[in-house]
């Protein structure tokens, strides 16, 4: 049987929100890959009433990552309570002392406070559950693994990225890799389809007959696009699915789209501009936020105000007075504006009403224009889009993306 | 007693990871904000040997907010599961039955599909726990308001504009209201530091004596800030922590610092404007997220390439030549740019190596500066921010916020 896994997250300002947890994503994520999706990712403050059964419960799977409340201060329970719950005894490890006692005396210097003040602290960071395995610290927080016999734990800093350092670490303990090898990696195939909608997509997959034996499928929107996600022997699923959607299959792979224009427009030889109104940066964040991003990515420009829109992308005063800032001619002028102003081989631009103001009854929010212009080709799209200003802005970004996708798709050859 | 909360969601595609659940943050801070701050957080997928002893553990608190698996197919579980674990019969309601019909009947004409294939789904989106109270429908899924005797449910859909709606109408209900009732709400003050370690307003927090009784401290980075949260009669303590940390001080409220930032722009009658290089559109993405932005929000250049720096911002060619892109000159010359080209009154711009590549011994990944120019007034900083790509853009981010809000703190009057 494949072994259960569990996801126990500790951090008092998680449970009062606002804040959101990444660790638990992240950390799904890398167990699903590795065929043991959780059964749960639970959050919970430090208050041991509540911490000591998730830890409890968590201890029931064959595998549980706990991360957060590592901490030197009183708050800091993880440790003490997973020995608790395990039945162990919580002993304090003398050359880990050492080690942390050694991190702590530079801190104290380099705050110029008494190392006295300190100690406590340190030993109870020294301080793990017998026979548990320290696998690195963070800071002075050592991740650790504990076997209770029944249970692996995986004992984890909360930031994340001392999180995912341990985590790898983790992932090379002998009772971690004994879990894993009891693991089923499933196949995955993914669609990813624009243009189309949910429902569309979900008949297409009834059509095909639905899930076959053994293969199951997923639809879930997902940024503007529809993923189907194959899990299991899909290959044959896939090829029928590939045929009833035509070309509205974009990418099988997870790259974002950003990362595809980019290819895209290396592979053509082309360099890549944006030019934005109510998206606002969002699309050149998106493009730039792509390693390597600037061999193909020249820049863009934020016209907020129609000042902007008149003198950097050359938008004409006629076209802002007779059809407005928001209108698919202002789209175009700017795209191409930008090509110019900025260099460019490509362009995409945006210009809409994002709200909660400036909506009217011809010109309601949610209404976007997006244009991409190129060498011998253009293309352009109204959008009305659902949502809030937020889901406005990063909508427009996403079909913005996608049309400057379409765009270089249809421009085979680099040109001259 | 206070009321125990907890908040349960389901969704498989949350369990996987990658994908992120808004609806529990927004729950667990609605929740705090009325008192009532959830022992626990959790995300299970649509198993029924996961989820129903998720909902009976649930129940076994004072209120339980459960979100998703509302759905027409065999995966959405929720509602039947509720009512097993409540002993509750699940009868069809004749009246909401006829509501969801009217939907569906909508749909399947839309779709050029018989109705007869959605009736079974209506049928089983009618059926709700014996006693359970409507208080809205969501596309075809009704959300619920199930009282156990021991607990109160609130059923609410997954799409998280929808379960934003639907909490609001839950808020309405009259049990939901009996557990509010018996809620207290929490004095809380929040003291938001910049420029200091979390370190320092640690030992601040030390040296003014700690928690008194009756006050909870909470120190928290956030977005590059450091947050002081005080729960309970923390006036005292605020007023010691206030003078002690000083200047770094900048805002007793939740506002993100963008909105800051125009707010203190608009009260001096001034405009601003972002010239960004490794933020690559973060800055402006940010300025104009907030509502109502673009009175004095003119817009931005992303100078990603040299040419855009020189031909749009003027950037002098000598001075990419001598002292590089990535330098404080360049980062002075480009905000200085940014204002005459844009036409605003104040810039902040932002040059740096996001990484991964790009880094050299002298000037290596995560050397950043910022500058912000007004009338009359210059603040400069170079910054060496640790972490990956995204963690150097986003905290470079925060740091051009900042400086062009302790800019603006700088300017007293309007200009002319």
């Amino acid at each position: 049987m494949t072994p259960r896994t569990s996801v126990l997250i500790t951090g008092s300002e998680l449970i009062r929100g606002g804040r959101r947890d990444s660790n638990g994503p992240f950390l799904a994520e890398e167990l699903t890959r590795l065929g043991l999706e959780p059964s749960s990712i639970r959050i919970v403050g430090d208050d041991p009433a509540e911490l000591e059964p998730a830890i409890r419960e968590g201890l029931e799977t064959d595998l549980l990552v706990l991360s957060g409340g590592l901490g030197p201060t009183h708050d800091d329970r993880t440790v003490e309570l997973l020995a608790r719950a395990a039945g162990l005894e919580a002993v304090v490890v003398g050359e880990l002392e050492q080690e942390i006692e050694g991190v702590s005396r530079r801190i104290a210097e380099r705050l110029g406070r008494s190392y006295a003040e300190f100690a406590e602290g340190v030993r109870k960071q020294a301080t793990v559950p017998a026979g548990g395995r320290v696998i690195g610290i963070a800071g002075t927080a050592p991740g650790l693994v504990v076997e209770t016999g029944r249970a692996v734990a995986v004992v984890l800093p909360g930031p994340p990225p001392e999180l995912r350092r341990l985590w790898r670490a983790a992932l090379e303990d002998e009772a971690v890799q004994g879990v894993l090898a009891r693991a089923v990696v499933p196949e995955r195939r993914v669609l990813r389809v624009y243009g189309v909608s949910e429902s569309a997509v979900a008949r297409a997959l009834a059509e095909a007959g639905g899930e076959p034996e053994g293969v199951q499928a997923t639809i879930c929107a997902h940024a503007g696009e529809i993923w189907v996600e194959l899990f299991g022997d899909g290959e044959e699923l896939a090829g029928t699915l590939r045929d009833a959607l035509g070309g509205s299959v974009f990418a099988e792979d997870d790259r974002p789209v950003e990362e595809l224009v980019l290819d895209a427009a290396r592979g053509r030889g082309l360099s890549v501009a944006a030019a934005e109104s109510c998206t606002g940066g969002l699309v050149a964040a998106r493009l730039s936020s792509v390693p390597g991003s600037s061999d193909v990515f020249r820049g863009g420009v934020v016209a907020y105000d129609n000042d902007v829109k008149r003198a950097q992308l050359r938008v004409s005063e006629q076209t802002l007075d007779a059809r407005g800032a928001v209108s698919a001619e202002t789209a175009s002028e700017m795209a191409l504006g930008a090509r110019e102003a900025l260099g460019a081989d490509v362009a995409v631009s945006t210009t809409g009403i994002a709200g909660p103001g400036g909506g009217t009854p011809e010109k309601p929010v949610g209404l976007v224009y997006v244009h991409a212009s190129g060498p011998g080709a253009e293309l352009a799209r109204e959008l009305n889009l659902p949502g809030d200003r937020e889901a406005v802005r990063r909508r427009a970004t996403a079909a913005a993306l996608h049309l400057l996708r379409e765009l270089l798709a249809q421009i085979r050859h680099s040109p001259g």
